[in-house]
Order: C-alpha cells, then sequence, then structure tokens
C-alpha cells in the first residue's frame, strides 16, 4: 500500500535543523517514508490525499509518563508533594486493578494520539494490560514495570516487582514487529535498597537493554540521599553499576554539575518534564546546561495527575519559555531545538533506529496540524507556529508505521464509547 | 428575549471562589443572568438549550493586549528584545495602515472569540479599527491609544499620539452601550519625556478615566529609569501624578516592594503576563506578593508578536506553573485564585460593574467548556480541569450580554472568508 500525501508545508530534519518544504509531497511506502519533495513523484500511488493548509511534522515523543494516571486527573491539585502523593495518590492507586489500568491506559493512548503523541515511555504497575493497549491502538511503546523495594533485606529474587518486570520484559519485548519494547526502572534512589539497582543492572547487561529512571526530581530527594549514602543520586546509581547500558532519567532538576558529566559519559538521556516540575514546585531543571554538556534532551508529560494531561505542545512551550525566562535570555531555547527534543531525540531515548524524522527511508510516523484556525493564521514561521501557538487539538492526522490511528477528529484503532464508558467505571470503583 | 442553558456543570461565583453546580439551569434575560440552581426554574424561557456535558464559567478577561499584532505572529522569534522590538517588529508597524490594522484586529477578535475570551483591554495605534471590529463582533473591549514622545521638548498639544487618544475617547468611549470604552495610556517611562504623564494625568482627571501603562518590564528598563530620574519607573509616573486616578500596569517583574506599596496605594491593577515576561527572557513577575499586598492582579497575553497567541487558557497554566515553581511551593496558586484573575479581577481592572462572574443580576458573559475530550476525562474538579488540562480550543460557546459570538466552531458575528481574505491582503502588504 502506497500512500501519497500533497499540498502540505512538510517539516523535513535535516542536519542542524528543519527545512521548510511548502506545496510538498510526502510518499508512504508501508512503514517507511519514500519520497520527500517540492515536485510530485514519478512512481505511482494506491491513495493520494489532500492535505492543503496543514503542516506535517515528526510525531512526537512523550519521554517519560505513567499514563494509567489519567484516571487521578485532578486528584489533590494545589497540595504540596508529600501531602498529593502520600495522601491522595497512593491510596488510590493501591485500589487499582488491572482491569482500571486497561481503561487508564486506554483513555490516555486517546488523549496521546488526538494530541499528535506517536510513542511514549511508560513507567507503572499492571504494565501487560498498558501493552495490550498500545498493540491494538498502533502506537509505539516504550514500557516499564518499575521496580521498588521498601523492605529492609528484600532480596531481588524475591521482589514482586522485579519479577513482575522481569515477565513483562519476556512477554512484550518486541511485540507487534517492535512497537512495543520494555525498558528496565528502578523508580528511584529513595524508594529502594542498593541491592535494586545492581539486580536492574544486570538484567540491562543480560539483555542490552535501556534503563528508566526518577534522578534528583528535587532538592529534598538529592540532598537526603547525600545525607544517606554520601553522594548525589547520579553517583549513587553509577557506583551500583545501573548506568552501565546507558539509558534516560526523568526530572533532573537537581543535578550538579558532576551529575551532569556522569550522564554524559554514561550516554544517560534526560527525560524533562517542565510542566510537572512546576507544578509540584521542584523547580527547573538545568536544561540549557545537559545540551551544551551534549546529554540528548527529551520532553515528558509526567503522569496526568501532575500536569494534568499528555499535552506535548505544553511542553514544547513551556519547556523554552521556562530556559528563556528562567536564564533571562531569548534566545536560550529556539522553537527548532525544541522541536528536535520533542521528535528526533525521542526516538534516540527510546533506541529506535529510523524513527522520530521525516525523511526518506524514515519509519512514516508523523502529524498534521491544521492552520486553517485563526491562532495559526498567519502561518510566516512554521517551527515556531508549532512551539510558540498550536494546541495539541490542531492535530488532524496521526500516522503510525504508516497506518493511520486518528483522522480529523476520529479515532481509527480505539473504540471511544467503550473507552469513556470502561473509564467511568473505573471512576466508579476508585472514587465511589 | 430569554434563554435557559441546562444540563451543564455551573462554575457559580461565591465569596472566596466557586462553587460547582452540576447538572445546572442558567437562565438569561436579555444582556443578564436572572436565574442559576440545580432545579429547573418556575418561568417560561423563550428557548432551552441542551448543554450537558459542559463545563460553563464567566467569560475571559485579557487584561493587556496589543491585538492587531497578530499579523505579526512568529516575527523574529528567538531574537534578543531589542533586536526583536528594533530590528523586526518597528519597521514592520512603521508600514501598518488602518486598512491593515482592521484586518489585524478581525483576526484578533476571532482567536479570542473561539478562545473564551469576553473582554479585553488593548493598547495600539488606529484604535478606531479595533473599536469598530469590537463593535460589530460583539466583544467588550478598553481600547487605548499609546501616547509616546521621543521628541525633546515637544508640548502634549503637539503630540499627534495624544491627539489621537482625545480623538479616540471622544468618538469612541462607551460605544455600543457601554462594550467599548476607552482608557488613557502612556506607553511606559523609556518611551517618553516628563510632560506626557502629566498630561495623561490631566487626561485621566477630567474623565475620571482609567490608564493603562507598560511598567518595569525589564530589569535593564528598571534600572535605567533609576539612573536617569534617581526614581524608579513607578515612583516616576506617581510623583507625575499619572496614578492619580488609578488605572493599571503591564508586566511589572522588576517592581521593588516600595512599588508594590505605591500600586497598591493608588488602586493601580496589575496585568500579569506570564508567557511573554518568559518568552523575550524577562524573567517572572512576583504575582505572589502583588497578591499578598491585596493588589488587583488579572492576565494578559501581550501582543502575539511576543507570545505567539492570544490563548488565556495557557496565560492560567503558566501563571499558576510559573510562581509554584519558582517558589518551590504547590500550594501559591491555586486553580481557583487564577480562575478569578481571568475572569472577575479583569472586570475590576475594566471598571465594568456587576461582570466577570457567574451570578444572578450580573451580565451574561460566559463560556461553555466541552468536557467530552479524552484531556477533560475523568473530570473530578472542574476548576483544576480548566486550569491545568483544557485548552482554548475546548471552549464551544461564547457569550457576551446574552448574544452567542461563537458556537461548535461558528462564528457568529464575523465573516470568517472575509477576514482571512483581508489578512492575507494585509501579509502581502507589510512582508512582500
Amino acid at each position: 500500500m502506497k500512500t501519497l500525501y500533497r499540498g502540505a508545508t512538510l517539516l523535513c530534519s535535516d542536519g542542524d535543523g528543519f527545512s521548510v518544504l511548502k506545496n510538498g509531497y510526502l510518499g508512504v511506502d508501508g512503514k517507511t517514508i519514500c519520497y520527500l519533495g517540492d515536485a510530485a513523484p514519478q512512481d505511482d500511488y494506491d491513495l493520494t490525499k489532500d492535505m492543503t493548509g496543514k503542516i506535517i511534522m515528526p510525531g512526537l515523543y512523550n519521554c517519560h509518563t505513567h499514563s494509567p494516571m489519567v484516571l487521578l486527573r485532578g486528584v489533590g491539585s494545589d497540595l504540596p508533594l508529600d501531602q498529593w502523593l502520600f495522601g491522595k495518590i497512593c491510596p488510590i492507586e493501591d485500589r487499582m486493578s488491572p482491569e482500571d489500568v486497561a481503561a487508564g491506559s486506554a483513555l490516555a493512548a486517546m488523549e496521546m494520539i488526538a494530541g499528535g503523541t506517536v510513542s511514549f515511555s511508560d513507567m507503572y504497575f499492571s504494565q501487560d494490560q498498558t501493552a495490550e493497549v498500545a498493540i491494538k491502538a498502533g502506537l509505539k511503546a516504550n514500557l516499564s514495570r518499575h521496580v521498588q523495594s521498601f523492605i529492609p533485606g528484600e532480596k531481588p529474587e524475591d521482589s514482586v516487582s522485579l519479577n513482575e518486570a522481569k515477565a513483562l520484559y519476556k512477554r512484550y519485548n518486541g511485540a507487534a514487529e517492535g512497537r512495543v519494547k520494555v525498558d528496565w526502572c528502578v523508580h528511584a534512589e529513595y524508594t529502594c535498597t542498593e541491592d535494586m539497582p545492581r539486580a536492574l543492572a544486570a538484567c540491562c547487561k543480560a539483555t542490552n537493554g535501556n534503563l528508566h529512571i526518577h534522578l534528583s526530581e528535587t532538592e529534598k530527594e538529592h540532598r537526603e540521599c547525600k545525607e544517606k549514602y554520601g553522594v548525589t543520586p547520579a553517583a549513587w546509581f553509577e557506583r551500583l553499576g545501573a548506568f552501565d547500558c546507558g539509558g534516560f532519567a526523568a526530572h533532573c532538576v537537581a543535578l550538579e554539575d558532576a551529575d551532569i558529566e556522569i550522564l554524559r559519559r554514561h550516554h544517560i538521556s534526560v527525560a524533562h518534564n517542565p510542566t510537572s516540575n512546576m507544578k509540584l514546585g521542584s523547580g527547573v531543571a538545568p536544561v540549557e546546561k545537559f545540551i551544551r554538556s551534549g546529554i540528548n534532551v527529551t520532553l515528558g508529560t509526567d503522569g496526568a495527575a501532575s500536569n494534568n494531561n499528555l499535552n506535548l505542545f505544553e511542553e514544547m512551550h513551556l519547556a523554552s519559555l521556562l530556559q528563556n525566562g528562567y536564564l533571562r535570555d531569548a534566545t536560550v531555547m529556539n522553537a527548532v531545538t525544541v522541536l528536535k527534543m520533542a521528535t528526533e531525540n525521542g526516538a534516540i531515548l527510546q533506541r529506535r533506529e529510523n524513527c522520530g524524522k521525516l525523511a526518506v527511508g524514515y519509519r512514516a510516523d508523523f502529524i498534521a496540524i491544521d492552520t486553517d484556525r485563526p491562532h495559526l493564521t498567519p502561518c510566516l514561521d512554521a517551527p515556531a507556529l508549532i512551539v510558540y501557538a498550536a494546541q495539541a487539538s490542531d492535530v488532524v492526522l496521526t500516522v503510525v508505521d504508516g497506518k493511520i490511528l486518528f483522522e480529523n477528529g476520529d479515532f481509527k484503532t480505539i473504540d471511544k464509547e467503550k473507552t469513556y464508558f470502561d473509564v467511568k467505571k473505573a471512576v466508579e470503583r476508585l472514587y465511589h
């Protein structure tokens, strides 16, 4: 099956940024982009779609989320972090069944697809439910069951979460022709004993795996680790071998310069979560420093309970504004840098080859934005328009591996009414 | 004409916040809200509209913008402030005709109405064009022609901008049964001589007028004023009598504690512009301090050239996140505080009686948000949903003085195709 998308403004990836191709042609053959140009291709296509007035760009990567937490959207808003987490969130999560996680995952998949996300890195429990949703929905997903241990002396082989993580890996890594991958995850320094990072390091080594962690999210966590172990969380994980096979770290608000060097040395990507960090009062991550150090920086929404959505347009917007305002320099984080964070850098973090770019030979993972809207008129600078003016709801087409998942408001792979029904039931179970 | 809106979740204003009325009834008689309740009213209505699944809340106030600058959306993005302003923006503005301003004003009106804005405080030239657009569009508008003077010794009576401001006041203040008001405006300390604030103070005194100014937007402006006059911009304006009749100040990023006391003393409201301040690298205004001092704080987008849209949902979102993240306290700016800033505080700034609240006897200026969207599901906390999860595009109904301006994507008072055509012509004139 070959499809030609014609008439759109194409944001094609080139060396350092994007070249803007007006009134362009994008050809897709199966799962792959086979043509990009400003003249019609010579070969035949099965289907031609008119995309006049749209911007087509690479799809977005949400590199750190807890997707089923959409069921907790708005719970405990405006509370301090510990009251929010331990007083409000944890008691509800304790009641969540696999069925609830399935409903939350489907709702999250709808939100992500409608907002232009083509792939996400998830961290949660019952991720087999999320895997099934991603497979059916057509999304790409790097899933991980977070391992934690609050039991002194607990042996890794007795850890329920670690055993679940291993089962998840065995069952789903590489599923759906590689759309679903399973990463290894140690939740955070403050939620485990030293044995767990060591155990996860062994898992990574045995499988050449990708590690997903929370790192120095708050000053408090960072300081308390130094008090406890005499080293920062990054140095602690490094010492335990957790970074030996690379991976990625979420938040990274409180990192020191020496920590940044640790991440760089071990090719650890950063998943920057600007909304969550600000909303919970954690602060501004030194993203400009990460980039200057050569670290691969990406974007994530975190869970919807601390955001309160899975909207990467907001994260792009905020990622640029925050650094500029915080460093008092309007030139620090330009639109092109932020667009790369949300697209091709995400594919690097997820270790997906030939993904994240609008380029010939790359996977056909792209989205279209309708510019026939007052707030996107005039279109003088397409990257600036996307980062500073667009909303997630301006997405009118989401394509993954050449397959249309969402078009003009319609979900092609998810039953919207059934999902809403399942969510309603889950909410009744959790809150009433 | 009496209309009953039934079935929505109503965000009714009460003393300190909002009471949430589920499955409520909102009655409108002419321009005024005549009924609010959870039971059907006893009297007859000409028309009943089913609003099941919607949240109805007071309409939004954009308290500082330069609306025709939507024509400059995306111009000079990611440049330092002076290169952006003097190198990119000013040369284009110098070419702008009244016809261009009319086209930009109409485009801005579409964007504002579609995004739930019911009233705006504008500052620009050729505001007679903007007045005509607002009158026709059905929007409320506080317009102002900014006065500036770069000519040493120029007398106020010779000032073109001051004479234009006076003509604007005479022609449009109170127009459209009070929907259009004209405020007085001295642009900023750094763009005028001492005579201008004095002249504007006289205008305010003679008309009991409202003053609109830019104040301490950047540290540089603030510092240079102190070097030049030995006092801060706020103290300078106070000394020249500009604050004698109250008014409102935009930005206020660099205010000192003594300045905050000056504003409080003279009942000067603040129009907080979080996106613009961050995007241009100006920094974070000490909004929490303003509120604690008893100052009336509102929200504004600034012009689209430094934003790059007129989206008050983004401003609400950012206003909360910024203070929480900057002060490292998740409890500083809660959803209810921010909702009040965007609604009833705006009506106070614009000196509009019985406006800005969903309450019986108040003007029927309200909007409806469709929650039948994945990112607004579930609806556990309506104020948090609006501030943290909603997008401007979730607005499906905008009503001003009882009249529907926008419903389910359709503009009832503005010709969309004609506006796009006029904008296209203006863009050709300005950029080609």
